[in-house]
């Protein structure tokens, strides 16, 4: 049998000892466990990076994969540890919307309000709560001997994320991330917004790894982007596709409308920030 | 037998390959050994932080972990390049007082004096020397047979990391760490200076993992905080126990006295450094 | 046997999900793959920049390791996506150049342009061609099953990395790299300049670990460094050789020639740059 996986997301740094010390946990309890990094750069306490970041991960890892993630503005107060199977993976996290993306892909099929196992700090639930129940659940312990049984449906979720119908016809989204390229990631998503023939998007049928059909990609004329005081007319399939310098719309590996300019920085160029509103027109 | 698990702890940064080639000679010798990083970026040459942030992770590691720690301004000169056992791990790293809190914790048993098995470059002592000094222990190699025996009680140790009683009765220390939250961590350890009961903290008697008793913690209004010419009365359970802005003083996870600001820096609103005097009234 | 070894050496940054979606999509075709983290902090789109740092590691690690490189200015281009076997490892990049240093120290031996086993996106050749092809070569896939031989000595090479001799017997190079540690790694090597005896290199003929003989090394008053306007005389054979704060010139970790300054950056003292020219005198 394959080694069960645990990723780690947070937003404790890497100069600090806070994700070492999860890690210590976690080998204590399961030695066997494979530990995967996803970033421990999350802004702090920000959770909607988190959970933008997070859902652009989960589709790519195998079945069973346990998924701690930890930016957890509210330790220490009354929000709830909670461990949550999806149809692919586990969550451990605090409830705070911070699974709200990746369960929109993967929905929830099961939750619980984890229980603490001993006496724990009251500043560090990373390390005494959610790294020791990450670590049971590898080694096989069962979801529903970690806590309460609560409502898939009661979870907490990120109110703005989904993109608003305007008046004119138009989506009305805002920019959720900036990558380390300056590509500007918007709420956007072309193909839960009008299915797959407009904008090319082809899931894959066996599941899990989401790609794209380049071949049937062209030029989508239709379609113009509003942000940050400029008009990018058309979706192009990707950044090569135009001169440097150039910048463009194009859906982006994680199924999101983007923003790029080809060997620059659209962020810097267009001088805009997380939050920033951006609007589509010419989408279905 | 569980995998062996090696730690590593350097200023190297993530850009270059420093850490990178350390893991490749790892592997080359001991290619079961499960690699953890704690921290590459330690400040260049920060023994003191290196120091501290070690001891933040090493009582969460299992047994037997072999903590792999490379800050070493002084390599190529004469300072010892060491192996150290404990009652719980065993440290492989230069003799400049790096380990001096993490022992102060899990105390040396023994101590080698490494040799070079190789000739060794003047520059990289972490891949050429600690590294394979690691490895070689992970997979079964005897301390005794890596160098010359020393003795625990003549180790290089940092001498200004314990606070000063003064006079009128309060404990001097300073700011030993500034986290990525700028949260100071003062070298003020309560739980070492007044016991258990004043302060509410419980070791967990299974060892290993420092845990609190949450429970009965409480707002201990007979302590103040004086740094950065502010005076923070009381010490706290956790940050959600006062407002947003709110400047707190509360005994960390590391069980070091700790300064913060919820959904905020301290650091930043104190304008304070590493090494600024930090006192404390009203500890027993 | 021993698990099979993939190394990362991207441009992806450590804030974004980029280098998780690969390591999600390699452990789910390779489980039993170690991953090893070199870089994800490469400057965006600097090819030279790793070609340097993966140089530096490739030598340590264990023969038959893979190594997935992925700094990809023309990522949807024509563009050729390629594995190629050496000696002692196998690499997974784009044909941009980037193993140029690697190779020279490890000369390939066959190489294939990489089929895509599945429709792709058009801008994350990391994580849907590059990745899976990396793991099922390191599960066990025949480099000839991946794609379509091509000649070595087709690949693409930096052409910018070697030294040029002047007319005055001296040799030009550039500053390849400025470490975290602001020293100055330049692009001469002087183990391939003018044989061991001048500088008291010497390769380890155990192979695969290039390690350096400090006993015969002394300091070296033939030899004169020009960069940044300042003349370094003489080779060093390591930092603590001289006082804190002074500059100095000695054959690195990574057999390249390097500028430092004890205790401090050559880079801030010099205010010099990557690109910047770098003149030895006195080499035979």
């Amino acid at each position: 049998m394959s080694r069960p996986i645990i990723t780690l997301t947070t937003d404790f740094g890497q100069v600090d000892g806070y994700a070492g010390a999860m890690k210590g946990i976690i080998l204590g309890i399961c030695p066997e466990a494979t530990l995967v990094d996803i970033s421990h750069e999350i802004r702090p306490q920000a959770v909607q990076q988190a959970a933008y970041i997070l859902s652009t991960v989960t589709p790519h890892f195998p079945s069973g994969t346990i998924h701690l993630v930890v930016v957890d503005p509210g330790v220490g107060s009354d929000r709830r540890p909670i461990a949550v199977r999806s149809g692919r993976a586990i969550y451990v996290a605090p409830d705070n919307g911070i699974l709200t993306l990746a369960l929109a892909i993967d929905p929830p099929k099961m939750a619980v309000h984890l229980h603490a196992a001993q006496p724990i700090s009251s500043t560090f639930h990373g390390r005494d709560l959610f790294a020791p129940a990450a670590a049971r659940l590898a080694c096989g312990a069962d979801l529903c001997e970690m806590g309460d049984p609560i409502s898939p449906a009661g979870l907490v979720t990120l109110s703005n994320l989904s993109p608003q119908r305007q008046p004119d016809g138009s989506w009305l989204g805002h920019i959720l991330h900036i990558d380390r390229f300056g590509n500007l990631i918007s709420t956007l998503q072309p193909d839960s917004l009008c299915g797959n023939r407009t904008l090319n998007l082809q899931h894959d049928p066996r599941g899990g790894n989401r790609t794209f059909n380049i071949q049937r990609s062209t030029f989508n004329s239709h379609v113009a982007v509003w942000v940050g005081g400029h008009r990018i007319p058309g979706l192009i399939r990707t950044y090569s596709d135009v001169a440097p310098g150039e910048l463009v719309a194009y859906v982006g590996s994680s199924g999101h409308l983007e923003i790029a300019v080809r060997d620059g920085s659209a962020a810097a160029q267009l001088r805009v920030a997380v939050g920033d509103p951006l609007r589509v027109e010419g989408l279905p």
